[in-house]
């Protein structure tokens, strides 16, 4: 038990972090709707627009979290543990830097064509933000939204287990049958790419089962 | 000196973590034998079956690395600092991910054949499993261990040298002498990913070495 | 607030942190200045032996950062976070190992010629190496040269704008002009490397700033 757990006996909760977090989901809800549309652009202009879009959410991303361990510096105590609210806002981060990864790398590499797989993946990337967003949204009263939060993480870990299947088979896919290296090597970066966003979002959602676990 | 360690002199230490981490050294052995296995298997249905077993043996890894955090959160005083054991948790269970994903790249890829260094990579992966099994048991009794301790960790210490010869040897001949593109691209891909197995055994023995210098 | 806050008002700080990290950008720089030499070295034989003087500072980096963890264990107080400290000496370390990867693998791959950008690249590193050794010099006494402090993490900031649009115009050019598609691979994935030299460096100089606004 730690000395601020200890302290949590004695000193009202600091409860500023969970307008943070809420910002933090719909920024991520924002960047993965970009991602949608990027995936359906059909020509190199709009998708250089789109990804410039998407970058700009990514700086929004990088400053709430900045902001957000500027709030625990500050604060005496918060309303989970301190590495809990430093590895939520780094995750959540991580999934926005991997979405902004996947899109400046179509910028950047121009693949003659999006890859069609790219496309239902984003989906499932917008799907998982938004279940992330319930999810944040429920913590503020944890104990009374319990249920939805478990809830929650299992749709995350179905949507990660679909978006796996749907990683695989495109990878195979990919080797079997693009004939073109350079191509191959274009799409294959980015679907590596693509999938540590899922993966991201579900380590997301583990940090908040970790919390919930703590809370019982 | 941290208030965990003051508190130290006060209240018996908690031990049930030992059993914990011989538990993830003896996943980490299954795992590794069924990489050597894999890379002896002829068949791209051999390769398949045995891939999905070490993802299994990844999945009990996985809940472990879950068990030993609740332990952490359960425990008041742990037997050396929670950092270090958060650390060796995380370590061991990066091994286990590597040594899985290069398995589940040659799954995915299906490479025409197995890259002959690999079936001697896959060796030193199970000999540094072996000494970290045995490091993990001494950790035990780390004061009257200590002489075995360091031994275990120079040998681990050699055989990552070995493999970054064969690793450095492999690349080389790759690059030099395999024309098929495609095939060049998946077999640099595991080899990176068996590489970084061996490394994070080397942290692994790294973070132990760490502990007995705290305990001295 | 950490216990470690409150005591700082009743123990003197240990101040014998500030050498070591001055050590460590001083291993920095003579890394950033070698790889300089390393891009403009004409023959396989002279970029072999540059990259093996590259490997041998790269070892002296990971002894220091060693002791810094070992001067972390054995100090009641700290001048700052503990967290900062580890997380500097961390991000120091990851700035090497990237030039170092990036030497490596030139030495391993054996590109046919050093794709030209990399020249300017190095330049990029050298320059924030040597920015990172006028801040980690200034932070003994970072109040008073909190001024400068500002005006050396801007700098790099301006520096890792110029290296990605670099990094970008170069892997552009590669995927448009480079036929060989086996030196792609080796110029694209030492460009990344390259490239995560210059991210982690303003990792350093972002550490650096949160360290100040805390002391303010």
């Amino acid at each position: 038990m730690k000395i601020d757990s200890i302290l949590k006996f004695f000193v009202p909760n600091d409860t500023s972090f969970f307008p943070l977090f809420e910002e933090g989901a719909s920024i991520l809800l924002k960047a993965s709707a970009l991602l949608k549309t990027l995936m359906v652009s059909e020509t190199m202009e709009q998708r250089e627009m789109v990804s410039k879009q998407i970058k700009a959410v990514e700086h929004e991303g990088d400053e709430l979290t900045h902001r957000i361990y500027q709030q625990l510096n500050k604060s005496f105590i918060t309303p989970f543990d301190r590495e809990d609210i430093q590895a939520l806002a780094s995750a959540l981060d991580d999934v926005l830097d991997y979405i902004n990864g996947a899109s400046q790398r179509i910028n950047l590499y121009k693949p003659k064509a999006i890859f069609p797989p790219f496309i239902e993946f984003a989906g499932i990337i917008h799907a998982a933000a938004g279940e992330l967003e319930q999810l944040l949204h429920g913590l503020k009263d944890a104990v009374k939204n319990k249920e939805k939060i478990v809830q929650g993480c299992i749709t995350i870990n179905t949507l990660e287990n679909k978006a796996d299947d749907l990683y695989h088979n495109g990878i195979s896919d990919l080797f079997e049958h693009e004939k073109d290296t350079i191509e191959l090597i274009k799409n294959k970066e980015i679907f590596g790419t693509l999938e540590k966003a899922v993966d991201k979002a579900e380590d997301v959602s583990d940090i908040i089962k970790t919390i919930l676990i703590k809370m019982a």
